[in-house]
C-alpha cells in the first residue's frame, strides 16, 4: 500500500525554517543553513540540474528518499510566491522553473481554488481545497502502487502529523541553531503515532533520522 | 585546562524536562521518557548504586560523561525541593540520599543564601548567590585539573550555553514527542559559541549528539 513519507531538515533547535519567509528568501532567516549539506551532494545537485558535489554517506539517504515515490502533497507556502488569492494577471508557478524537480503529479494544499497548472517533464500542480485528507486521498490515487511524499511548509507537516497520516519519517537534523522560526513538532502534541526510529545515519554535517512503525 | 560539560537529554520536539516538575515527579509530565535509555544501562544504574542493567553502544557514552569530573555545577531546579527561601526546619538535601553519586563539590545556583552541605561520599553542596560565572569559577577551582560538569535545569543550561561557556555538550536525543516543558535551547539565540558537531553515537532508544570545540 502507498506510504506517506515526510523528509525534512530540521536545526537542533527543532526549527524546519527560519522567520520573515518570502520570495527573496524562501527558507526565511538563517534557512539556508539546513540544506547546505544537501546542495554540497552530487545526488541533490544533480536533482536540480546543477553540476558537481559530492558522494558521501548522505548520498543513499537522498537517493532512497526520492526513491519509488509517485506522487507529492504540499502546502502552499512551501509552493510560495505570495499569500491570499492566486494573481490571474502573473500566475506564480512555483520555485522550481519551467521544469521542478518532481517530474509527478503533485498536489497543493490551498484555501484558494485554482486550475491546475502542468509544467515540462511530467509535474502537474493540482491545487486542492478540501483540506489535507483529501489531498492525500488524490495524491496516493496518482502514486498507484508508489509513495506519496510529504513536502513542508512546517504548518502543513504539523497538520498531517498531529492526524497520524505521516507513515515514514527522515528528519535531517543540522547541528545548528536558529533561535526563531517555524517548529516541525508545533502543536503535534506529545503522540509519534506509532513512528519509531529505525535508523540514524550519521555524518559530521547532519544526522539522518529514520522512523517508521514497526 | 578545566572544561565545562554539559551532558543532557532531549526529547525530538526539543524538550529537556516536561510541565509540572514536583518533588513526586522531578522530571515534569512525560519526563521519565527522556531517562528511560540511561535506567537500562548497567553504567548507569550502577552510579545510583542499582544492580543489573545492559552493556551496550551508550556505556561508553556514560562512562565517558562521568570521567575526569572533578565538580559539578547545577540551578536550584535541579537540587530541587521547593521553590524560594530554604525552609530551615526541614531543610532539603537534594534527590539522591545520604550518599549522592557526584563524589565530589557540587555548586548550586540559588537566589537563596544556605550554609554548605556535606554529604556522605565527598559530596558537598556549595550553594552559590553570585551568578553563573561566579559557580562556575568555584567549579574550576574545586575541579583541578579535572573538568566541571555542567547539571540542569533548563533554565541554568540555558543561561550557561547563551553566554558561550559551555566547552563540550553531549545531547541524548530520544526519539519522542513531550510536546510541551522546558526546552534546552529556549532563549539562547542561534549562536553555538563555536560549539561543533564532533561525533555521533547511534543506538535504537537514543542518539547521541556529541558537539565540542575544534
Amino acid at each position: 500500500m502507498s506510504k506517506l513519507r515526510l523528509r525534512i531538515s530540521m536545526s537542533l533547535d527543532g526549527f524546519v525554517a527560519g522567520v520573515e519567509q518570502s520570495v527573496a528568501q524562501p527558507m526565511g532567516k538563517g534557512g539556508d543553513r539546513l540544506h547546505a549539506w544537501a546542495f554540497q551532494l552530487a545526488a541533490f545537485r544533480a536533482l536540480l540540474g546543477l553540476e558537481g558535489g559530492e558522494v558521501n554517506e548522505s548520498t543513499q539517504v537522498v537517493e532512497e528518499s526520492f526513491a519509488h515515490v509517485g506522487a507529492t502533497v504540499m502546502g502552499r507556502n512551501m509552493f510560495g510566491g505570495h499569500p491570499g488569492p492566486w494573481n490571474a494577471e502573473k500566475p506564480w508557478k512555483g520555485w522550481w522553473g519551467a521544469n521542478p524537480p518532481f517530474h509527478h503529479p503533485v498536489f497543493v494544499i490551498t484555501h484558494h481554488p485554482r486550475e491546475p497548472l502542468e509544467m515540462e517533464g511530467g509535474t502537474t500542480f493540482t491545487f486542492v481545497t478540501q483540506g489535507i485528507e483529501r489531498a492525500l486521498d488524490l495524491a496516493k490515487h496518482a502514486a498507484g502502487n508508489k509513495d506519496v511524499s510529504l513536502g513542508g511548509g512546517a504548518k502543513t507537516a504539523q497538520q498531517f502529523l498531529a492526524a497520524g497520516l505521516v507513515d515514514q519519517m527522515v528528519i535531517n537534523l543540522v547541528p545548528t541553531l536558529l533561535g526563531t522560526g517555524e517548529r516541525l513538532f508545533d502543536g503535534v502534541g506529545d503522540d509519534l503515532h506509532g513512528l519509531e526510529l529505525v535508523g540514524t545515519v550519521a555524518t559530521p554535517r547532519v544526522i539522518h533520522l529514520k522512523l517508521a512503525r514497526r
